[in-house]
């Protein structure tokens, strides 16, 4: 076993453009839609949350767009991020097939979110915007923003699921420690945070909460602008960078991959790796499998609608095209936050409904358990939401072997769990349990979609 | 700020050799005596807790010692570690130094300790031992063997300190993800445990307590090998890959540093970055200034004994020579665990008596204040013990600045803090204070050192 493991890039080969998917689709993405029109809507109905430059790049058809210097020079801190191929791993499965993982946990804050997050606190500081609102479900978001916000010398202030916040105060401490504020969501700082606990006065909060807080903050501030940390175009753009070194990495290891794989909440980290890829199918390059890995109990694209709907709980953001599970949904407890969104990137949405991807819906135990035999052959901890890639390239390895086939894996490993060790305690305390949808909560929210015109 | 900031090296050059500073001393070591006999010891008396090959490697005097292929292997999983030049914390600083430090938080435990671990556990396994026993204070080398044992097979055995096995229950999360069982020390498995709890029901334990524990069960059971995570000769050879990879990381960035900053609790990361520089010095180099950073409540360097002493509670380990507070000292309270043992490393200590390294003592606040500012400038969140050498970084730099002087700084940053949150969260909150230790305390510890022959 001497032969590399790690695939590092110098700083100069981080990209200095990010890769834009809809210069290569074969039809434009459907229109965003003001919910009261439902007529498209324009820049202007942005401007009061995200600054011009992020909603250019929102609505670009460009296929490259630049990476300002003062973005790249911060990315420098952690990227190129490593390729590294799991030997050991392979070893420990007995199979024919390479598994190859991108790993986005060398990030300060442990994820692949702050490749957006440095983009998104650069175009506001640009801007001249001095504070950020967001959300955040497990904690990775709200630390990358803080993390960006602390570079640019910007205030945020992170609405944190409020089940989350008490479940893991060392997420609170990161942000902290970056020097954003952090507020259990629903809060009583915002109309709609009142409105939910005069109703709810324990309500465990979601995300589809806190985003209606960020958003509301955002558009009733000047100063305050709005940053989301998946599912918009932009953010999946910025994710680029993943799947561009990737690409040359696979190069540099003289392998091309049979199979692409990502976990999938919003969508971003997913894209981040496949999205190279499949732009170069879609010009007439090779056609890897491209699979999307969801936990089960919030099955968005294996059981979703594809139809127009609200990004909030509270309707406070426009009408998006995507498989939603309806943004009323409120999925059984499961242990990765991150993957609790109701909705999914339009434009990952878009390929679903086009065929150029797949999905795969998995139960926590077996997630966990692949997480642990990770750990143990290849030193990683991943985040509670990585393990769902984990596991699903394990399952593709271990297909390989029983076809005998030597197929090469490539999946990407978006965090470590460092912050989600609570989690993995449960697992070995025989409290976890897979957890389906209930049928007849998906049933209500989606009757509940809004109506199209 | 568009130079380079991280200085990789590509895997083909992690070293082939570690370097072994007794070759280059200017005396043998003082020799390790039964505390029985006051006579040295010989290799038969190790042989029951250690394997050959580590004893050999404790007493050698060659100045390169080969990396197994196996262990170097492993290493590609993380090394060669970055080399970062802090140019965002130069920034803030203002300072006209350069800024430079060794990142060993990116091994999969998050610490410099694999390096030694994964060492520790190849020979022991190739001894034909199938379980280890040790100590873990804060829990950095604890997770470090559980990760180097889940590679090997071996089963490992963690004594945890008791306050902080119940202050930390995601480091006992960690070290059973790798496959590990980790005991509260003083624990009812062992004599020396139970004798402890008899007369000290409600025993905090200690790191000394901890090495006795682990010390008995190796020395009862043929099966079961001992391994210590600093201190000892054969750990801070394991650790001079760390300084080997600096010293061409530095040529690679075009600089030499002037000084050179590690914490030290056993000796063993500042070992890691030092050694080679010193060595390099002691063969006619150039003499940069060398700063081993330790807590004012624990100030082993600053403020103890160049004397024979025992390495634990319990007196079962032989005498060494070495800067002691006394086995018995009691620190107070202060949240770096890992910087807590009363006694240095043989080999540091000699140093010191030699006049080549100089101490410095430091209060926690100051040392958090320091860890926060390199967050918010550089994105890692050092671990406790890290704060340490970041404070007299930062305090070099300013202290450049004062004179004008373009000093170059390295230090080491031996490991994050995602496990320590709970100390920066005391520390937001105000219930964090400086500590001096107590000079009656000391008194008494000293006093109780054993007689020389």
């Amino acid at each position: 076993m001497t032969d590399s493991v790690k695939y590092f890039l110098p700083e100069e080969r981080i990209p200095r453009t990010w890769y834009n998917i809809i210069a290569d689709l074969p039809e434009p993405p459907a229109p965003v839609l003001n919910p009261g029109t439902k007529q498209p809507i324009g820049p202007e109905d942005l401007a009061a949350i995200f600054p011009m430059s992020l909603i250019a790049q929102e609505v670009s058809t460009e296929r490259e767009i630049e990476i300002p210097d003062p973005v790249r020079d911060i990315y420098k801190l952690w990227r190129p991020s490593p390729l590294i191929r799991a030997r050991r791993l392979e070893a420990a499965l007995d199979t024919p097939a390479k598994i190859y993982f991108k790993y986005e946990g060398v990030s300060p804050a442990g994820s692949h979110k702050p490749n957006t997050a440095v983009a998104q606190a650069f175009y506001n500081k640009e801007a001249g915007i001095t504070k950020l609102s967001t959300e955040t479900g497990a904690g990775q978001w709200g630390s990358s923003l803080a993390f960006a916000g602390s570079l640019f010398g910007l205030e945020v202030k992170v609405y944190m699921v409020r089940v989350s916040f008490n479940q893991k105060p060392y997420r609170r401490a990161l942000m902290e420690t970056y020097g954003a504020t952090c507020i259990p969501s629903p809060s009583e700082e915002t109309e709609c945070g009142r409105a939910i606990l005069a109703e709810h006065p324990d309500s465990p909060g979601s995300l589809g909460i806190a985003i209606s807080e960020a958003v509301e903050v955002a558009a009733q501030n000047a100063d305050t602008n709005y940053s989301l940390g998946s599912v918009l175009n932009h953010v999946l753009l910025h994710q680029s960078v993943i799947g561009q070194e990737a690409m040359e990495q696979m190069e540099m290891a003289g392998d091309e991959p049979d199979v692409i794989i990502g976990c999938a909440g919003g969508g971003s980290n997913f894209a981040g790796l496949a999205f190279p890829y499949i732009g170069a199918k879609l010009r007439g390059g090779p056609a890897p499998k491209i699979v999307a890995v969801e936990p089960a109990a919030c099955p968005t694209l294996s059981r979703g609608s594809y139809a127009y709907d609200f990004g909030d709980t509270a309707h406070l953001t426009p009408l998006m095209k995507m498989y939603t599970l309806g943004a009323g949904f409120i999925p059984p407890g499961f242990h990765a936050g991150g993957l609790r969104y109701h909705g999914m990137s339009p434009l990952v949405s878009q390929l679903m409904e086009l065929g150029e991807i797949e999905a795969r819906a998995v139960q926590q135990l077996g997630c966990f358990e692949a997480g642990i035999q990770f750990a143990r052959s290849e030193g990683i901890v991943p985040a509670p939401e990585s393990t769902h890639a984990v596991r699903v390239a394990i399952d593709e390895a271990l297909a390989a072997k029983e076809a005998g086939e030597a197929k090469t894996i490539l999946f990407n490993l978006s965090g470590h769990g460092h912050f989600d060790m609570q989690a993995y305690m449960d697992y070995f305390a025989g409290k976890l349990e897979d957890r389906d949808y209930d049928e007849a909560e998906l049933k209500r929210s989606l009757a509940e979609l809004p109506a199209a015109e």
